[in-house]
Formats: C-alpha cells, structure tokens, sequence
C-alpha cells in the first residue's frame, strides 16, 4: 500500500516588498504519522489573513518569520484520521496550528475540538476564532464604545473590521466602515448593517469620510494604516481610542514614505486630544476567551452577526489568494478550501 | 488715596516659532476691586510651565489660547487682601488661576484654601498641585509600573519629572531620568534618589540610555518629544506605556521635521510590542485628587518627596524666565516669586 502524498507550501525566498508566487515553493513528501499524543488531520479549511505576510520577512514582530524553505504557518480546521489523543477520535474536526499541507501531525493538546453544534466549521477561524476575538477583545476592551458613540472600522468587509462594526451596533453604538469599492461598500451597509461605508478609492474619502462622522470618531479600529489613518486622525474626538491590530498598507513597504515626519503632528493630536492607541493581538487576550465565545454564539444564533467568506479551492492556489488581499481583491474572510469536510 | 497699581503681562504679538521678549507686553491699570462672592488676591508666586507656549499660539489644543492682548494666564498662590466670599478671609493663601499680574480678582468658589501645615505655599503649585497631580495620575493610572519595572522619565529635573521618577521608586520600579546637563543629570541621581540619569546632550545619548536600561523600558513618561523619544523607542519591552503630557521640544516649531516620514514605524512598533500610547492632562484626573494629595503629603512629611524650585523674583522677569525653558535653562520647578509672603 502506497503512503498517500502530503504537499506542502513552503517559503522558498523572502520578498523584496510585494511577495511573488516565486517566494512560495509546493513540495510534496510522505504523509507524517502521528506519534504518542500526537493527531494526524487532513486538512480542510486554511485562514489566510495578513499578518502572514510579516512572518514572510526576516524581521522580528510578535512571533518569529517563517524560515526559509519552511511550511507557511496558518490556522487550520482539519478532521482527524488518525488519534494517539484519548479525547480525540477520527472523524473529529478540529481548530489548530496546521499550516499550508493537506495533512497535518498536531499534539492533540494543541488542537480545540468543534463542536458541530456551533454551524459551519470554518466558523471556528473567522467569528468563533481568532478574528472574532480580535474583533471583540479590541473593540471591548480597548476601544470600549459607549451607546451613541462613532466607532470607525477600517477593512469593514474583511474577517475582522466585519465583525467589529457588528459589535458596535450590538452594543449601541454607530458603525461607519471604510471600504474598496461600490460593492464592498454596500455590503457593509446593507447586509453587515453599519450606518454607513466609506470608499477609501474615492478622490473624495477624506471628505466623505468627514461627512459621515457628523460628530467626530470615538473609536477607531486599526487594520490598515497609511492613507486611511490620515484621514481618520483629524476626526478624533477628545479621549478617542485607536486599538492596532493591523497595518496591512505598510506589510510590504521596503521603504518609509517621503517627509516630512509626521511622527510630531500626530503626537500634538495625542497630547491635546488625550488619545489613547494601543497594539495588541488576539492571543493577548485570553482571559476574554470564555465570555467571546458565549457572546459571540448566541449573537450568531440570534441572527445578529453575518459574515462573508472568500473561498478559493486547492491547496496550489494558496500563495496567489494571499497575494491578491494586498490589492484588497478579497471580500469578506479568505479561506482555502484545502478538501471538502466528509 | 491713590489706588495702588495693578501690573499686568499680556500677550502683545503671537510668536513665529519660539516666543521672544517682544511677544510679551507689561501694562499697568488700577488694583481691581472684588464683586459679590469674589476675593482680591496679591500674587505670591506665579507658576510657569510648558504649555504656555502652546496657549500662545492661535492652534486649537486642549484649551483656546490666549487672545491679544489678554493677560498671560498661569496659576498663582496668593493672599487675600479683601473677601466677598464666607470661607476667605484677609491673609488666607489661596491657590488660583491669578495669571500674570500683581492682583487678582477671582471668584471665591474658584480657588482652593491652602493650609499652612502642608509646607512651603509654593509646593501647592508643584508636589501638592497641578504638577503633582499630573505626575502621580500620569505614572499610576496610565504608566501603572510594577515592582522592577524599568520607568524612564524625560526632563526628570523638571517639575513633573522629578516626581513621576521618585513616585516609581517609591512604588518599587527603576527610575531612569533623562536630563540636559552634567548638574541636573548629578541632581536628578543623587538628590532625587533616581537609579540613573542619562545627559541627553551627550554624543552618545542612546547608547547611554540603552546601556543604563539593560532590561529595556516598561513605562516612558514623555513630556519632551523629539530625538528624546526616539532615542527610547527601539528600547520599550513589549506592552509598554507610555503617559504622554507634554511634548517641549515642539512646542515652537513652525514646521514639520524632514523625512522620511516615521509614523509608519512608530505604528509598527505599537502594533509589535502592543505598546499603550495616551495623552493626558491632569485635570482629566480629577476622581484621582484626593489619593493624590494624600499619598503625597504622607510621602513629603516622610521625607520620601525631594524638589527643587528655579525662582525668579519680579513679575516683569516671567517673559525671560519662560522663554529659557526652552534652552532648558530652568533648574527645578519654574516659580516667579511676584511678592513676599507676608
């Protein structure tokens, strides 16, 4: 009997910039078994989100880069084939740390079981994982909207700005997105339900903008930075609050732009407006674990959270569906569908 | 009787950059006298401080500026010489807004009563006013260092500085000053108890201050700004904060500096190290008053509290006085000693 072909992308060169499909390398080997403890998976949903692309360059950032000529990192749900774990058994779906291979050898300790009571299972890597919580532990904790407060969202269509303005609506507050394009800018209005979406490819944004925050920006959820957070810092409130996320306009930048420094006028906005930013990522915020969890399911049962997904088949096509997030070609949460859920 | 005359220091002309002696105008009227409900008052001390600068400009900030030729505003302790309200009587020391002048007249609910047994009346315009305040609410509430926490201080000879340093000590963390000067450095180490202090004239200014923070920097209380801040960003720990209250090297700039253009990596590294960056003034603090004049006349009466104050006799020298802040001239607390205390 044949051991059945694992194929696995790995980062074959670091980018100068923009990444390439020449940075990735598909390889394929023999399917790994699984030692004591241990879970073989095959994999059926890949996240892709854009913090991959900092782990792709040899600088330091909240966790180490991918080495080169090793598997691209990224979160997985896949189905157990194969158990050394008592509390796992085949059949099993679960949410780990598989990366981009069609099957994957985990400690059974490291993989959180799912429920298929919870819907769909890529649910566990967009609103009940990682960017649910990102979404919720930013906005509660850190950007804290009060009813009738303005929470601006950027990349409102994408895995996590979605989730975030939704929170806002639950919790009183008004929702104004910032997306690329007609379409993406109706669906965050329309089916998302914010209070309204502003095109960031518009000559007019920075106007527009303005136009929709009528009472000044109290909360604004950073993901992109750049253009976008020019136009949102002179709309601040006094005691505004900016939680960071991400930056997804600079990932690829080899460059700071042109002068001059603007390092100074922000800080003048952060001293006379009392602003306060702060970074941080999910996995800061693990103590909210348990109440995002609850919160976020029986919003989801109750309808009041939607979400889009932004599937792309085959475990080939994974490097060109990252790619295509920096021309902000996604719309909603990007998924590979790496083999179907039996 | 001739009534006596009242001197005044109003803000004549607006300054291009950095404020000269030209900006500044002292006139002379007659004494006012009290209405209802109101005390006159004869400076004792007038308080200088940094974000007069600001006021002097015609820039939206946390309060309008002055108006031309309008009275420099600053806050005083002075005795009552007349009282129209119950709770003052004549000889009372009181702490106000007097601003720039030999007299005011101010509403009795206005100022605060200053009991002879907390010490010097001038410490209610330093340790036991605004200056303590923003130290203690800055470092504990934004800051909140823990035992061994490395806390930088910028301008740590200066009136906030000097207590938000000896408040981290007291509190358990490493205090680590940042001063212009051999002397001030000598001061801040030695009489102020700091465990180090590095000269930010030096040519190896960041080298120093890195090898003076071996285990990086938790809290950087900032009230300089510029090549200060730079020189501590590479060096903050991951979840830094970072209280913001003042940006002097700022405050006279009538341009932007060259680029390239930094806040791209200034949001990097509040996303990497998810540092917590926010401004502050220290009326923001208000619910924070009364631990804040305890703990600190406890901590004075210890003798845990040391200070310095830069004294200038004369209200027609508080021009000078102010503008040579801003060579760091200034040694201490800044403090126009407009009359004796009688």
């Amino acid at each position: 009997m044949n051991v059945p072909v694992n194929r696995r992308i790995v980062l074959a060169s670091r980018p100068n910039g923009r990444p390439t499909a020449a940075n990735f390398h598909l390889v394929s080997g023999e399917r790994p078994e699984p030692g004591p403890g241990e879970i073989l998976t095959r994999t059926i949903w890949l996240s892709l989100a854009p913090y991959m692309f900092w782990r792709m360059r040899d600088e330091k950032s909240y966790a180490p880069p991918v080495g080169l000529n090793e598997m691209m990192v990224g979160g997985t749900v896949g189905q157990v084939i194969a158990s050394n774990h008592a509390d796992l058994k085949e059949g099993d779906l679960v949410l780990g740390q598989g990366g981009w291979q069609d099957y994957a050898v985990l400690p059974g300790a490291s993989v959180q079981k799912i429920d298929p009571a919870w819907g769909p299972s890529s649910l566990s890597l967009n609103l009940l994982g990682g960017n649910g919580l990102t979404a919720y532990a930013g906005l509660l904790d850190i950007g804290k909207p009060k009813p009738g407060e303005t929470v601006v969202v950027a990349a409102a269509s994408g895995g996590v700005g979605s989730i975030v303005g939704q929170i806002a609506r639950i919790k009183g507050a008004r929702a104004i997105g910032i997306a690329g394009g007609a379409e993406k800018c109706a669906f965050v209005r329309d089916e998302l339900g914010f209070d309204a979406c502003v095109d960031h490819r518009s000559s007019s944004f920075a106007a527009d903008l303005a136009a929709a925050c009528p009472n000044g920006v109290d909360v604004y959820f950073e993901n992109v930075g750049g253009p976008v957070f020019e136009a949102v810092l002179p709309l601040f409130n006094d005691f505004a609050r900016m939680p960071v996320c991400g930056l997804i306009s600079q990932y690829t930048a080899t460059d700071l732009p042109a002068g001059p420094n603007q390092v100074p006028a922000l800080m003048r906005a952060v001293l006379t407006k009392r602003l306060a930013i702060r970074g941080f990522i999910s996995s800061d915020f693990a103590y909210m674990r348990e109440a995002f969890f609850k919160d976020t399911l029986e919003w989801l049962r109750a309808g009041k959270l939607r979400y889009r997904e932004d599937i792309t088949d085959g475990l080939e096509n994974a490097s060109t569906a990252l790619i295509s997030m920096l021309d902000g070609k996604n719309f909603g949460k990007v998924l590979i569908r790496v083999s179907p859920e039996s």
